[in-house]
């Protein structure tokens, strides 16, 4: 929640959601509203499809406004959710315009100077900080939540792994995939108009290890992002990462099976305890009770959940590990309504 | 496809399947018809509950009995798919009765002289073979598929890694459970009476990360049984694997994204090479073209399917694929059908 500095009084700040419309857009002004973030005027931009479209925020209707012919002055934090390209063509526009820009998309994350921040992590870089911020991939950001506390406990040398990845990671368009065919599947008669996939193969009763586009040594953009984006956030040049991408039929939230490698001895007590006082991620380990992170566990939960620590086999310093994260909120919107709340309280 | 010897001509046998209303039972006789096992009569044996029943058979309703009751007697193969509760009980009585015994739970599986069979791995076990044979842990039938090509190229080390696996796996009561809640998430009336449900949680739009009861180390019998059956079966008493293996909105057909070690260097074009020119696996690595193994893409196919194979950034000695099967096919009933072929070939 949102913690007011004691003594201080806060100016009032404006603030922009663009591509509001959208799955991260929605989440992020249920959060804001939720938090309690104090805001003064909020404003909402879309594409043009979108635009004049009402959306209900603390008790008012806010008209969507058209994001091609958006006046960013007088906004001072702007929350973008969109794709990289129309990232790249706005988010310069408002912060040209004195905008604080908090962007969800990849456009800029790896720029040299603009920080790429889990507050949890390295809210140390938003002092002071205008310009652009960058929100991390879903993925990594629910995957670092974990692996942080870890390595400062044991040093993290590289992480094998797998996801298992909701379909609301590909924003409406996958929502609305999953929910077609699982009425088809039950003989539920087809209401609305189907626009076209958003996955190559169909999702329903399926697994699809593909997410992103494929490089020549046949790893996805996806998987690339958990290397770059974790030594980027964890300031681990080395930091090696090699895991796979699914999408799974799930609506919300992304769990990750990991084995990471340490270059000290580890062991389950102390992962425990590290996670224990850790913010933001949750122990959940004790599985023969039951008592282990899901999906389901997580959704519109503000902390991720990690559990099913293991040793592996015959090595000392090696972990395995689930965990799961809503990655609508800490993977997208509401990592970004964090950075929010660090500018405002500044 | 069964394999008539050459110049030979053969007894024709009787053949029994031992929990024959379950959902592996049936893929059994479906199996047995569409590969066109030579066979004289079958005779079906279930619980007491399902006794009575007729199943359709080759063009005969044949009715099942009650495996209380069961005389084994004349019978040459018995294929059991039951509880380890009841094989336990059951598969000797039926050994004793002169049968050749093909077992599909795990209750035999690792005594010393029951051999452990997958035909394309260690088939030359089945060699004048009487008495029990076990068929392996679906999911180790799958992985071990795509593993030994691998390890007579490179010689396997250890894995690691994690699976997507199918609620066909937990028999009738995971397929209904995932079928009552799909209605329930798309507003069909129910109409059947649920039963219990299979899994410690909601499976639709959710994964569970515990298939099989824990150990002091936190390990799943299902993750056990990975390591113990591929020790037996590759014949590799130091093999080492550390899985975690999880539940996935699902029907049919298992999957496993798996980091394997090797004694010797690797590269993707041999392993390639290795899939190839292997039996009861095809390649499906061209993933551009968005062609890599799904659940879809494996249901009631012969073969598993292996691709997404990726050289692990900075290891010389590791390979990271994408492995799908039909686990009530290759992960059981086709694998132990296999098995009776190889008998009734001899």
């Amino acid at each position: 929640m949102f913690q007011r500095p004691k003594g201080r009084r806060l100016a009032v700040k404006q603030l922009a959601v663009v591509g509001a419309t959208g799955a991260v857009g929605r989440e992020v002004l249920k959060l804001l509203d939720v938090r309690g973030v104090p805001l003064g005027s909020v404003r909402l931009f879309a594409s043009s499809r979108s635009a004049g479209k009402t959306i209900r925020f603390r008790h008012k209707d806010i008209v969507v406004e058209d994001l091609a012919k958006a006046d960013f002055r007088g906004i001072d934090i702007a929350i973008f959710d969109t794709p990289d390209d129309v990232a790249l063509k706005y988010v310069p526009v408002a912060r040209d315009a004195g905008c604080t820009v908090i962007d969800n998309s990849a456009a800029f994350r790896m720029h040299d100077d603009v920080p790429l921040v889990i507050p949890e992590i390295n809210g140390r870089l938003l002092s002071k900080r205008t310009g652009i911020i960058a929100n991390p991939n879903c993925t990594t950001a629910i995957g670092l939540m974990a692996l942080w506390p870890l390595h400062r406990e044991f040093t993290l040398v590289r992480v094998t792994g797998a996801t298992y990845q909701a379909v609301s990671g590909a924003g409406e368009p996958g929502i609305e995939q999953l929910e077609r065919e699982m009425r088809e599947t039950t003989g539920v008669p087809q209401t609305n108009i189907a626009r076209a996939p958003a996955f190559p193969h169909r999702i329903v009763s399926n697994v699809i290890p593909h997410i992103g586009g494929f490089d020549a040594d046949g790893n996805t953009s996806e998987e690339r992002k958990f290397q770059q984006e974790g030594r980027k956030i964890m300031e681990l040049p080395l930091f090696a990462s090699s895991i796979i991408c699914v999408r799974v039929p799930v609506m919300r939230a992304h769990s990750l099976a990991l084995t990471a490698y340490f270059e000290r001895r580890v062991s389950v007590q102390r992962a425990h305890d590290a996670i224990d006082s850790a913010k933001g991620i949750v122990l959940r380990d004790d599985p023969a009770r039951g008592v282990y992170p899901t999906p389901l566990s997580v959704t519109e939960s503000f902390d991720c959940e990690v559990g099913r620590f293991r040793m592996v086999g015959g090595v000392a310093n090696a972990l395995q590990f689930f965990v799961c994260g809503d990655q609508l909120w800490k993977g997208a919107a509401l990592n970004a309504v964090q950075i929010a709340e660090y500018i405002i309280a500044q």
